[in-house]
């Protein structure tokens, strides 16, 4: 089952070097999801070749403008580009108020329905479920009220031994059956044990999302043991104080984090526009982190 | 006096082939001053080398995305920069309440004042003077409220003929009074006419800005003998009924008001995603007014 990410923006509030405000697009079995959404994401998605149309499900962290402005655009683009299809919005709920007021002062009936859920920034909430994953919000700590997004799979079923479909020639319409521990019946009466047809598939995938944030360690449950995490690093270590003032994190903060929740691999973005080179973050990073990487826009991570 | 439109975006309500949406900056006397906003924009003037810190007067001609969703953006990073000196907006009444919204759920508090200033979009005013120049807008006819804009420079003084100035020993500080038109009495107590020290300057230039608009005719006293006039052309002329429909104008139709105008230069723009390769529309233009031109993306036009 498919499940990366493609970095759309990896900058913080004021766009600088070609780099774009935040947005991601999770495809996790095919099916497209959009992480924030700041100033540009229409473009940057035409220009990574992912087809805006695929996206059904919008999920936003805050309200500062570098999460969000690119919403109303892209949204009256799929209008114009003929969409019919429901897209799910999730965000803070005075979000839905900000699209209201400009779909209603540009004339915009939108051809398609938008499902707007709320998202809780006081504590954490299932959010979103379908057959293959189960999204989770949680409260981070920034200036207004802000959450985070885990993604995770559910368990996986297990997997069919081609060999043994052959071997028995085991009808097509029942190995669904089977993966979820059905025994196999055959045509002689002789019964076998689903567990003897099958195999262990991969351990269920996860990602967890977290900017904007002052590094509290409050979200540690929330995100432990995730695959891949991605989390803001606005500023270096020696900008700690700064860090604090304006409730973001530094390289060395996300790096500890990502170390007591037992992650993976950990992607840092959010850059404050005063770092032109950014190989000095990750390097920080990883004196803490070894698996620590830029997210830089255009890059796909497999999770 | 310089006097020229850099462009930053030649897309209509959806940006494709890296076509940005509605934007430009126009230049004069070292004056900055942004036409419309689109998302994107802010990205665009560091693109172009367009120092944002230098515009202050900016105007949104009505409220579709592709016009405007560029502002908060833009606004938003002038105030992390810094900014403290006013900046002033001109647009339908109902920006500042859009402006408002997201300065107030995103909990932004400018460091610098906004002077809005909301424009008549029924009837044509005269919105903006300094000593240079005049800002008129003009109601266009859109599916929302919609206004153009003229910039006029005022006349400009006579210049003075360095000669005589050598020649007569003319005081420095009494240049200024002799280019108002005052007689000049020297140390014998011989008068010189102003006319006889000086010479008529240029003549003051004019540039229209008409997007978006159905083409009736009914601005053409607004924009009567510009120096540059850009007009939309968001079709050819095979689109013409697609055009009434939308409340838009063909390449023909600019062309036809850029004649009946007596325009000396045409610009061409807002170009429909249908159309990947835009020279047709210049040629198209062309055939009805000879100088026609396409207004892309960098393009910097000397008016």
């Amino acid at each position: 089952m498919r499940f990366d990410v493609t970095i759309l923006g990896s900058s913080s509030a004021t766009p600088i070097f070609n780099r774009n405000p935040s947005a991601q697009v999770l495809n996790i079995n095919e099916r497209l999801f959009l992480i924030d959404c700041g100033e540009g994401t229409q473009q940057q998605l035409l220009k990574n070749g992912i087809k805006a149309q695929r996206i059904n499900h919008i999920f936003i962290s805050h309200l500062h403008g570098d999460h969000y402005l690119g919403l109303v655009g892209l949204l009256s683009s799929l209008h114009l580009y003929g969409r019919i299809r429901a897209m799910e919005i999730f965000g803070p709920p005075e979000l839905k108020e900000i699209l209201d007021i400009q779909f209603k002062y540009s004339q915009t009936n939108l051809r398609y329905p938008i499902e707007f859920h709320a998202t809780q920034t006081d504590r954490p909430a299932l959010i979103y479920e379908n057959p293959d994953i189960r999204v989770e919000s949680f409260p981070l700590e920034h200036r207004i009220p802000c959450t985070g997004f885990r993604f995770s799979e559910k368990n996986r079923l297990p997997k069919i031994i081609r060999e043994k479909v052959e071997e028995l020639n085991i009808p097509i319409d029942v190995i669904p059956l089977i993966k979820k521990g059905a025994d196999y019946t055959d045509e002689r009466g002789i019964v076998y044990n689903a567990s003897d047809l099958t195999f262990a598939a991969d351990a269920p995938k996860s990602y967890a999302y977290c900017s904007d944030t002052i590094c509290n360690w409050k979200y540690i449950d929330q995100i432990r043991g995730v695959d891949t995490l991605y989390h803001e690093a606005t500023f270096m270590n020696d900008m700690a104080d700064r860090a604090a003032e304006t409730f973001h994190t530094t390289t060395i903060q996300a790096a500890e984090v990502a170390k007591l929740a037992g992650v993976k691999q950990l992607l840092l973005g959010h850059f404050s526009a005063r770092y032109r080179e950014l190989e000095p973050l990750q390097e920080e990073a990883r004196t803490v982190f070894p698996n620590s990487r830029l997210a830089l826009e255009g890059q796909i991570f497999v999770i």
